[in-house]
């Protein structure tokens, strides 16, 4: 592992230097990663096809999303808000006792380690939103290549590389590493000069890497996004007023990106009635539609099959549409709640729907569910009271609620929540996007009595 | 540990009604807190005095830290800028694809459990800055009081819940539970209803908390605060000004209360010459005058015992001063470099000096040093250049920078960073006094296109 060694110490190294330079030259470089990544052309786009089979249109939006991303953190960086400068003056005349000048600001925790997702080759990935916030932020970043898309994970690293050199910045500031199984990641992770991790990826690989980071003899912060069904609420008045067009929405961001995507809504609740019976048949019909679409990797397509095969064969399942686009089974209440595998994530588009009596048993169904990325509400005005009642539930459940959406489509912007609890992450206290995310990569120091020419400047004028 | 399960599931069940409570009301019970410990009148200081050999000047002190602290969280709850505010309007007109309405706000994470310190009977206790800011944050708390205070816990208890009645608050909002041994802390730490859990105390004991709060099936945020020797660094123009009233003052700060702080000066670093002899020989005379204290328990006197004779045997240490009142030990740069046991904390009135031979000496023995909570400089203005250039360094060690001044004494404010990297803390990214400590037990979320009428009431005005 003697390339995570130098990239680590050649990180510690540029450290002082990067977080010691004008917010200005660090927005300035976050811009010029944009425009290299745009300098690249055709040849990122192209390869990224070939490496992830996601279509020319979804990698250029992708692409678009990468670069603004970095913008808005450019634009944060130049605000400056996520330092949280604070000063409490001095008192000297006081009684009992004086109040020395003390003064905060945020400061960076250290080289960061960043793991790319697979299903964002390009925004979630080597120049991606953990990448960009752990930049913004003032740290040195390492990522470790993702095995599925290695020809574009060089493009993105030369193109970060080429903005530190053109800002002039200690080379160190960036470094790519690669290599299949566990080796590459456990000795990044474990590394004494990397002071956080981001991660996006499986429950078990991140769970293990967490351990990892948690064990080291200096813990570490690890931020890892790693399982969620995201549940859609369709409550009766909803369902009953437009169960057709629902159920075809529900089918569009089902199968969406052939179902890849953290938020994708893999569980349903219902009660029975009012309109659920031509929700399934919309989106039966829907799912009959959806053409089949190339997974990201072989070993995706391949849990894929297993799982939808496994909840196929399943005693208290009933399949409702089992397509080669998507599928989508149904289960009740009772049996969901006796099977806590039934809520786990099985990644693609394949959704369960669980059939409620009623809304005790829809409440019971969601207090039994693990912590999740979203929850979602259809609901119309006869829904409120109900929904009401939910929203206590569904805000200790979920890091974002949504009314009358689907999951899918996360807006990078200031209010986004990517995050929730264990185990949709391993930090429920931050976000993976929007410009929150930042925050997870700092610290505070209180400066007391500096003299002003040692205090930082920024300091200086609160 | 049936009390312990049964605190627990109450904080449970008042958790919605007591963050749902408006702020002004969760404001008011902080207050009236504060009121109710007042009214516990002399028999809290009696007790206190009584149980952990304090004198009553310094818990009169204490108490009224503890009330001050308590308004001055109302009056961050009043103000209400932790909940972190955000609004991305909906952009319906946006190609190619319309954002949507996106609200943030920061929820309390749920109930919480504080492990008090023995050396701050009330301000770091029951009623403490813990329990404060996790209440700030609306969350129910349950105590697990210090064994070494039981009858002062019991008395702040009261008072505790003497305020949640007089508020009509949910009972649940707070309870103590009290026992000898791991086993009452054991079970509510994996409580699955606690959510996150502050902790002040001993290295060893932390840590067994923190591994415990991490493998749980739903892991929590630990905020443990465990151990620092605070280094104090004597640098040359100073100590060569003023080294007579340096020693002085360094005793005293060593001595006070004695040395039963978390930042105390534990570790003294000089470059040999200039004064050094002086600041020796007036530390000496102070020690030697300073009067043998009783500690807080019969476990942290033999411990410190057990420390001073270890390093009076030590074939590397000197004993510069070795009295009743307090002990000095010195050793040189390389000695301590060799042998990292020489940096660990031993609780109570006693330092070790460093003697460096030059600046770079000075530097290496810094660089080796584990995270603190504090680190001081002692300087004038020939000292500056030097200064500047250990500036970083001591970022990166330490969770507060003083200058001319000495780490005993934290003031409660909004610029207060009392934390620090690992082991001074489980979590860097926080502190445990001050306003900012409100942000450790809360969590974001995000609400997209929610009904106004659904939304919570402080995200339509924004």
């Amino acid at each position: 592992m003697s390339d995570v060694a130098s990239a680590c110490a050649a990180a510690e190294a540029a450290f002082d230097a990067y977080r010691d330079a004008p917010l200005e030259a660090r927005a300035a470089f976050l811009e010029r990663i944009a425009d290299e990544i745009m300098a690249l052309g055709d040849e990122l786009i192209v390869t990224a096809m070939a490496e992830t089979h996601l279509p020319r249109g979804r990698l250029e939006g992708e692409r678009g999303r990468t670069c603004g991303q970095l913008r808005l953190f450019a634009a944060e960086v130049r605000a400056g808000k996520f330092l949280d400068l604070r000063h409490d003056p001095a008192q000297p005349a006081r009684t009992p006792l004086p109040r020395a000048d003390l003064r905060l600001r945020n400061i960076p925790l250290g080289p960061v380690a960043v793991f790319g997702a697979s299903n964002f080759p390009l925004a979630f990935s080597v120049a991606g939103g953990d990448t960009s916030a752990a930049l913004a932020a003032g740290c040195p970043v390492v990522v470790k290549a993702h095995p599925a898309h290695p020809g574009t994970s060089a493009l993105a690293g030369k193109a970060i590389r080429a903005a530190v050199a053109a800002c002039g910045l200690p080379a160190g500031v960036f470094a790519l590493v690669a290599g299949e199984g566990t080796a590459v990641g456990t000795a990044l992770v474990t590394d004494p000069r990397i002071k956080a991790v981001g991660f996006t990826g499986s429950r078990a690989g991140g769970l293990a890497l967490a351990a990892l980071a948690r064990t080291r003899p200096e813990p570490v912060p690890f931020y890892g996004e790693l399982s969620a069904v995201n549940p859609v609420l369709l409550l009766p008045a909803a369902l009953s007023a437009r169960a057709t067009a629902l159920g075809t929405a529900f089918a569009g961001s089902l199968t969406l990106g052939a179902g890849q995507f953290c938020t994708n809504p893999g569980l349903l609740l219902a009660v029975e009635g009012g309109g659920l019976e031509r929700f399934i048949a919309a989106a039966n019909a829907a799912l009959a539609a959806a053409p089949a679409q190339t997974m990201l990797t072989a070993g995706i397509a391949s849990a894929y099959e297993h799982g939808v095969t496994a909840r196929a064969a399943h005693p208290a399942l009933t399949a409702l549409a089992n397509r080669a686009g998507g599928a989508l089974f149904a289960t009740t209440a009772a049996a969901f709640l006796a099977d806590p595998h039934l809520g786990e994530e099985i990644f693609g588009p394949t959704a369960l729907l669980v059939r409620c009596a009623n809304a005790a048993e829809l409440r019971a169904v969601l207090e039994g569910l693990e912590g999740q990325l979203t929850a979602t509400l259809h609901l119309d005005d006869a829904d409120h009271a109900l929904a009401r009642t939910l929203l206590p539930l569904l805000e200790r459940k979920a890091g974002r609620i949504l009314a009358n959406g689907w999951p899918t489509g996360v807006e990078v912007c200031s209010a986004m929540v990517h995050g929730g609890p264990f185990p949709a992450t391993t930090d429920s206290r931050t976000t993976s996007v929007g410009t929150k995310a930042i925050e997870r990569f700092l610290r505070p120091v209180c400066y007391q009595d500096l003299p002003e020419s040692l205090l930082p400047p920024e300091l200086l004028a609160i």
